[in-house]
């Protein structure tokens, strides 16, 4: 283990933990690719009035999935790409592939990503650092619909 | 990042979070292999009425993990299982293998997965989508009891 | 799927929801490793008289992430080390590479491991098994501060 220190813990801010507020989003992938959803998540925050609380996003797929990420240089998103590729690629053998040569690494792109996501909500804002953006990530070489269920829980107005 | 667009956003239900409901699941595993909890983790969303909020899935162990994977075609678990066992093979020469050759591949292949998941409910059940399942995947090759502490925060009965 | 059995549930404990509480602990890495941050997150629970909810960490970087692993023989930390530098190697011909060698590995590691966590709290303690430890996973060569924010949601004092 490295060694290191820790440096300081902010005194914790307490609030009463009052509501649940749940909304299903649904956007249209283009096919394989990042697709970023921070504006709209949000928006989903603001327009709730959430103060303090935990937000949990949630991908109602196997064949896409969650991450965050850099928001800033697009080669990023390229490079992890190419990753998920080459940790999964289409002439791997696999068993599965009655549905097409894209959709078994779709599902192991998946699990090696995440399908739920927690972003603290604090002063009426998700505690993203500046280098990140929330995304879906779609897995399989067609458009489609995908849902995402977005839930605050603790004090909204 | 792929061009796409954000079709909808339902408008947001909101109700009063007043409930923490604990339990621990406890099972067996027969050795390496996914275990289905989808059906136990339904149960106890339904026993405690359990209306809105999130459900949060931990397991206590380092080398057995958790996923949401494709619950039709088992010939997808298998191949999810032979990419876990390419990334982390038992072979690979690992520092650590005073407990077994299949227990750092463990490690590694918890690491990849997931330890804790979230699942929004809403209306009195899991949004999980059409084709998900809530997977326990064993590592070491001998059966083990595994647990998972299932936790509800938000609105119940 | 592998056969096997569920062997109990214990009866739901149940308690009221009335707290969210929201600190941000800073720590300094020394460059590429592991930091267990276990014990600092156990004092936040503890200060701040937490009961029972769920706790939720959140790295706000996309080059340093969170892992849930063996609190026992350093030799794993330095195995899944040598995994997630095979996994994304350095000399991988990234197009990413403004910001040197060592970034665009990070983000990749990033990616495959976790930057949210979630750990039921449970009669005051985190629900941890024997042998889990909370750890930071610092990416980069150098060393950097870090940033997670712990959020509690649940019955606090």
């Amino acid at each position: 283990m490295t060694l290191s220190k820790i440096l300081s813990r902010t005194p914790p801010s307490s609030v009463s933990a009052n509501k649940v507020v749940t909304s299903r989003l649904t956007l249209q992938s283009r096919g394989q690719g990042f697709v970023d959803i921070t504006d709209e998540v949000a928006r989903f925050v603001e327009e709730i009035g959430a103060r303090e609380g935990a937000l949990t996003l949630f991908i109602r797929h196997t064949s896409a999935s969650l991450t965050i990420q850099e928001n800033a240089d697009p080669s990023v998103l390229a490079d992890l790409s190419a990753v998920l590729a080459r940790l999964a690629p289409e002439n791997a053998k696999w068993t599965h592939d009655a549905e097409g040569p894209d959709d078994m690494p779709a599902h192991v792109r998946t699990m090696l990503t995440a399908t739920s996501l927690q972003i603290p909500v604090l002063n009426g804002e998700m505690t993203l650092g500046t280098w990140q953006a929330i995304y879906v990530i779609e897995h399989r070489r067609l458009a489609h619909d995908r849902e995402v269920v977005l839930q605050f829980v603790g004090l909204a107005d």
